[in-house]
C-alpha cells in the first residue's frame, strides 16, 4: 500500500470493496485519471487483485480490517452487491464516506425492497407482491396466471435465485418469503444505464438491447435498434428519475423487458458499472468505469456519447479448453479491429471471462464478428 | 509479485524496465488484454510503480536483481532509452528475450551509430559527422553553414545534449566525440510511428504533426495537416523501412523535420511507445501501448485506423500550482469531451505530468480546447 506521502499533492484515492473484474476496469480507467485504486480483495488471485498495487486481502465481514483499509482512502464504492449491508453501515456510522450509499444499495440487495420503492414512484413493472406462504402465494396467482416467477428477495445473481412457477402445486418448494412476479411477455430486453454524482449531475448513456441465450447476456447492442427515439428518451428518463429518486451515486444500470407493445418495464437495478455498459469503454467517449469514479468523487462527469454509429459487445464464456491464448491468436489475425478486456480469470464451462466490443456502423457485421470472435473462445466453432 | 500459479493458465507475462508513465500506460493496456505486467522500478513512488501489483524496485546495473525479475516474464521491454546497454547485454546472454533487442537498441541510445546506420540505407537526414576534435568540427563546418546542431551522441533526451552552434569559436567548448548536424530550416515537426512485431507483422499509424513551443513538444496533430497524400505514404514507409532495416520490435517512432521543399528528414528514433502517438489512446482503434505489448509478445497487432477525422493531444506540464485538483475540476466541467490521462507524478513547473486526448473533425476548435485545459492546468490562464 503507497502512502500519502508518496503519492503527488492533490491526489485523489478511491477504496474499492470487492476485487472482481469491474474493480479491475475500474483501476484501469483511474490510472489514466491519476486517481490511486486500492481494492480490498479476497484471495491475492482476485481479478483486481493481480494488477492494482494497492490490494488488501481480507473478508468484508471483518469490520476492523475493512474499516482500517477505508481509513486510508477518500471514498468507498463497490465490486458487487454482496457487500455486507453491516459492512456498509459500519463504514457510514463511523464517517466514511460509501457510494452508493447503504440505504440506496437496499435496493439494489433487496428485489422486494426495490419493488415496493418503485411502486411509490410508478414506475412501470410487472406485477409483483412479496408473499409470506403458500396461502398469499395462491392469492398473488389468483391475479396473474401462470407461469410465475418467484425470486429470493436477497442474494440473487445472473439467474441464480430465479425460478419460474407453472402451477399452485410449486408454491409448497418455495422458501418463504418470496418475491412473486408475472412472468411479461416480452420481446426483448433493454438496458438503461445512467451515472449521477453528489452534485446531482447525471448523465444518461444510450439505452441498449442485451441479447440473451439460455438466461445469459451473450451480446449487447449499442444503441438498441429499432428502438423509437421517445420510447428511448422516455427509458433515459426513467432511469435518472429512478437515480434521484433512490438517490444513487455512480452508475445505476436499469434492466427493462421490452413488451412491444410501448411499455418498458423495470425488471432489476444495479448500482455499479454493468455489463450492458461495458461497451461504453470503446463506444463512448468516456466510459461507465471512468464516469463511476468521477461520480464517487464528486468530479463533473464526462460525455456519455457515442463515438460511432453502433458497438456490439460480446460476453467471451469459457469453453472446455482451459486456455485462452490459441484461440486469441485466431481471433486476434483474423479481426484487427477487435477490442477485447479479459478479466485474469481461470477458464470454467461458461464462467464469464472476458468481452469483446467491436464499433463501427453496420450493426448485423459487428454482432456477426462478435459471435465468430466469442464462438471460437468458447470452443463451439474451430474454424 | 504475483506467481505463475496465481495467473489462469496461459497467462502471457511482460516484464517492463523502467517505471515510469509510458510503462504506467502499458500497464493499463495490459490489464484490459489479460497480460500480467510486471515493472522493475528505481522507487515504490514511480509513475507506474504506484499502480502496477508486480513491482520489484531495484537499480537497472543491479545485473543478478534485473536477471531475476526477468526471469519471471515471457520477454522483457523497455520504459526509456537509458536501460544500460550493459544489463540489455547481460540479459540477452543469458537467454532472455529483450525487445526491442539491444541491437536495435543501440541506434536510439547513440544518435552517431543511427546516422551511420540510416546512412546505409539512403535514408533522407540532415547532413551529419561524428567528429572527434574542433579541427574535424571546422572541416565539417566548411561543408555546411552555420549554425549548426552539436549532439552528444548518447543519453540526450527532450532536448538536453543537444546545442546550438553559432560559429567555430564555439568548438573549443565541446565534449568529444560530438555529433554536429546542419541546423534544418524546416517548417515543422512531423512522427511517423510504426509497430513491428517478430512475424515482421508491421502497422503504420497516420503520420501526425508535433508542435513545439521553446523546444517542447505542446500539442500532437492526427493526422498532420496539409500533409499531402503521397508523402504521407512515403513516411510511413520509410518509418517502416527502418524498422525492418534494423530489426526494431515494438513501437518505433521516426521524428521528422518538414522541410517544406518535399523533403522529409529523418530527426530522432525512439523504441518505445511515444509522446507522439499517445493520441492512439483515444483516437485509433489500437492503441501504440496495446500494439506495443502485442508486438513483444508476438500476438497480431491491432489496427492503427483513426476512429475520427482529427485528433489532438496537448501535454500538461507543471505550473507553480503543485496541486492539479482545482484546475481539473474546472477543465471536466468545462469541456465534457476531453480525455485525461495523468501519470502519477509530482508537479513541478514544466515537468510533463500529463497529456489531454481531444477527438472530433475540426481540427482549429480541437486545438482551441486543448490549448485551454493545458494552459489552464499549467497555470497560464485563470479563466
Amino acid at each position: 500500500m503507497h502512502p500519502r506521502t508518496e503519492l503527488p499533492a492533490g491526489t485523489l484515492v478511491v477504496g474499492v470493496l470487492g476485487a472482481g473484474q469491474l474493480a479491475r476496469m475500474m483501476a484501469e480507467a483511474a490510472s489514466a485519471l491519476g486517481i490511486q485504486l486500492r481494492v480490498f480483495a479476497q484471495s491475492t488471485s482476485d481479478s483486481a487483485a493481480l494488477v492494482v498495487a494497492d490490494t488488501t486481502v481480507g473478508e468484508l465481514t471483518d469490520l476492523a480490517a475493512v474499516f482500517k483499509f477505508a481509513q486510508t482512502v477518500d471514498v468507498i464504492t463497490l465490486d458487487h452487491e454482496l457487500v455486507p449491508a453491516e459492512t456498509l453501515a459500519h463504514l457510514t456510522a463511523n464517517g466514511i464516506i460509501v457510494f452508493p450509499t447503504s440505504a440506496a444499495m437496499e435496493f439494489a440487495a433487496d428485489k422486494a425492497a426495490m419493488r415496493a420503492r418503485l411502486s411509490q414512484i410508478s414506475a412501470p413493472m410487472p406485477k409483483w407482491s412479496l408473499v409470506s406462504n403458500s396461502a398469499a402465494a395462491a392469492e398473488f396467482a389468483a391475479s396473474v396466471s401462470f407461469p410465475l416467477i418467484a425470486k429470493s428477495p436477497r442474494g440473487g445473481y445472473d439467474g441464480r435465485g430465479v425460478w419460474v412457477i407453472h402451477d399452485a402445486h410449486e408454491f409448497s418448494d418455495l422458501t418463504y418469503p418470496v418475491l412473486l412476479e408475472e412472468k411479461v411477455q416480452f420481446q426483448r430486453e433493454l438496458s438503461a444505464l445512467v451515472v449521477r454524482s453528489p452534485h446531482n449531475q447525471a448523465v444518461a448513456y444510450p439505452i441498449v438491447e442485451t441479447a440473451q441465450q439460455d438466461g445469459i447476456c451473450t451480446q449487447v447492442l449499442a444503441p438498441a435498434p429499432n428502438l423509437p427515439t421517445d420510447r428511448a428518451a422516455q427509458a433515459q428518463q426513467l432511469a435518472l428519475q429512478i437515480a434521484a429518486e433512490l438517490d444513487v451515486i455512480g452508475v445505476l444500470a436499469v434492466e427493462l423487458f421490452d413488451t412491444g407493445s410501448g411499455a418498458l418495464l423495470v425488471n432489476e437495478l444495479a448500482m455499479r458499472p454493468h455489463n450492458s455498459g461495458h461497451w461504453t469503454q470503446d463506444g463512448a467517449i468516456t466510459s461507465q468505469f471512468e464516469n463511476h469514479l468521477r461520480a464517487v468523487l464528486d468530479l463533473p462527469l464526462g460525455s456519455p456519447t457515442m463515438t460511432a454509429p453502433a458497438v456490439v459487445m460480446g460476453n467471451i464464456l469459457g469453453g472446455s479448453h482451459p486456455d485462452l491464448h490459441r484461440g486469441l491468436l485466431h481471433c486476434l489475425a483474423r479481426d484487427p479491429e477487435l477490442k477485447v478486456h479479459l478479466y485474469g480469470k481461470q477458464v470454467k464451462p461458461n464462467r464469464k471471462v472476458g468481452h469483446i466490443n467491436l464499433v463501427g456502423t453496420d450493426l448485423a457485421d459487428l454482432r456477426d464478428r462478435i459471435a465468430h470472435a466469442t464462438d471460437f473462445l468458447a470452443g463451439k466453432i474451430d474454424e
